[in-house]
């Protein structure tokens, strides 16, 4: 097993030589326990996926990858067609798990088309598990430019807000918003995080506070609503958060986000998004993005806990949208882009 | 047992001829369960206000009064001087439930005042439930009268955002907030709320869901971090909360609310306040009081369910302070207040 040079803990995803299987943490788990479990089957993998036992758009890439790897790992198949047809219905099991996880399919197929270049069915494996490595040492280095490019936004003392969990666990390691936090505290810089909880599934209190705490960097809870008096007193130097999808006029993120933007405006406190350039969706805009509408069960719940009548009636959008004008900043592995622009002309 | 005309639900709070005994709504159970119990001894009582089986300002106004009426029918004291011993032993055990709870102290000091004009044991038994019961009726009529001021900002078809529970239950009945709501819908208008679910102490979803619900209201639950994206997509059309405590410049109320105003301010959306006078603190500003910090467990478990680390850092202001500019109207039982004003101007 594999363990980064960050932190004594494993990467969020990985493989296993010894037993030929895919390891990773069950982030349901958190903050209670921490946990690996290894998956040496297919259908463990996707009941882990499906289950969000790992989450966040870059590890969902990465467990993509190594879903293919570990399909052609099993396969008895004797030839590559029939090894290649064995692919095909692991990637479609793989791929229905999370249908809307651009990401998750995104792996499978870069893992797939790869293979195409193997002689051999073993030749077929070793490409696969090269691949499957490749995107997660990819996903390392291009939070490691992320970090790289965000740290002269963060000042030495900076107390950092951020919102649901774009970090290490949403990615392989290092992570996006907290990465860049990371990067800054390896210079050096003392740097505070005021995590939100993240209703309804309190990913900010489940995971970001628990990653943080792991490195000992400096976290305080507090509910999403507190966000606005923590602004007015001075409690906040920036806001720094992910995002699920960039469109030329709006960056798609954690419902929650939007409102975040407007608090940080009114408290001109500058508000960064940071995010790898594939989250760039270059020929979207707002409205060519349906948000996803959950479990109103989520409102009405937390685990055990009822929370409010079985049968009230929820409002419970995914995402929400926040526009260019509210972004001081989108910090990516090619660099910083200062809204308003045209991606296009940007990114020639 | 009373039932008001209103609904078929008792008052949050009243008094039992049969049994001589406070019966109030343990709302705690809320909303699992609607139960009314029965305090046939001081002691419960005060260990109803302490788990806050009933809190809201005017209902422990109500309480503290009632607390003191049953403290002297409880009494066995043969001579008005033993019997004003044996009350004020009752009111300081009141009082020192909930320490900070001005109404409450007001509740029973009232109650404790009116029976100064007693002649005997009997007389003092009488008047002190005469008086308890006054209080409750005339915290209704307040509730009414803020109503009927309040209706005339609220339009037929409106969606109402709301956030913790300024409502009947908070009340003896009818609701400050939510009588606003009550009082047009009575009009004959069609108002839907919109109920944030008021992290960490939902009471959104617990309390405010469950009472309009009780009264076939429309409501929409959602995550207090929804509130800006809502109004961004046009869903609100005006946003009334209750008051803890309204100084020359600021509106204390329950934390989250200051970040609602920001987000009213920048959808041009109407920000009320609806409270009755004697929430007016007319040599109070902002730095005069202090913000207490509740419990830090409050963020890091719900219920049964744990949601962050055990050892997490939380901030958890039980306040935040709303800046007059913020607020669109003020909305008492003395009439509508447009801020900016000097308190002691417009009630001269």
């Amino acid at each position: 097993m594999m363990f980064t040079s960050e932190s004594d803990l494993m990467r969020t995803i990985d493989w296993n030589e010894e037993s030929n299987s895919v390891v990773l943490v069950d982030q349901t788990l958190l903050p209670q326990e921490y946990k690996v479990i290894e998956c040496k089957t297919l259908s463990s993998l996707c009941e882990a996926i499906k289950s969000l036992r790992i989450r966040g758009a870059p590890a969902l890439g990465a467990a993509g990858g190594f879903g293919i790897a570990l399909a052609a790992s099993l396969s008895g198949a004797k030839d590559l067609e029939s090894m290649t047809r064995d692919l095909k219905v692991a990637a479609k099991a793989l791929k229905s798990t999370r249908s809307t996880a651009v990401n998750l399919g995104w792996g499978v197929d870069r893992v797939l088309n790869a293979i195409s270049d193997a002689f051999d069915v073993q030749g077929a494996r070793d490409i696969a598990l090269q691949e499957a490595r490749d995107i997660a040492e990819e996903d390392i280095a291009t939070n490691k430019l992320i970090g790289k490019y965000g740290t002269k936004f963060l000042k030495d003392g900076d107390s950092v807000l951020t919102h649901c969990n774009a970090g290490r666990l949403a990615c392989v390691d290092w992570g996006t918003a907290l990465g860049v936090v990371r990067s800054a505290i390896e210079e050096g810089k003392e740097i505070k995080v005021i995590a939100c909880e993240t209703r309804p599934l309190n990913q900010g209190s489940r995971i970001t506070t628990w990653e943080l705490m792991q490195d000992k960097i400096p976290v305080t809870l507090i509910a999403d609503s507190m966000a606005g008096w923590a602004m007015h007193q001075g409690l906040v130097d920036s806001v720094l958060v992910g995002a699920d999808r960039i469109t030329q006029d709006v960056v798609f993120n954690k419902i929650g986000t939007y409102t975040h933007s407007i608090l940080a405006k009114e408290h001109e406190i500058p508000f960064y998004v940071a995010a790898p350039i594939s989250t760039f969706d270059f020929k979207g805009w707002e409205g060519s993005v349906k948000i996803e509408m959950r479990d109103p069960d989520e409102l009405r719940f937390s685990g055990c806990q009822q929370l409010a009548p079985k049968d009230v009636e929820v409002y419970n959008p995914a995402f929400d949208a926040t526009p260019m004008e509210n972004v001081t900043a989108i910090i990516t592995d090619k660099g910083v882009f200062y809204p308003p622009f045209l991606l296009d002309e940007v990114l020639v």
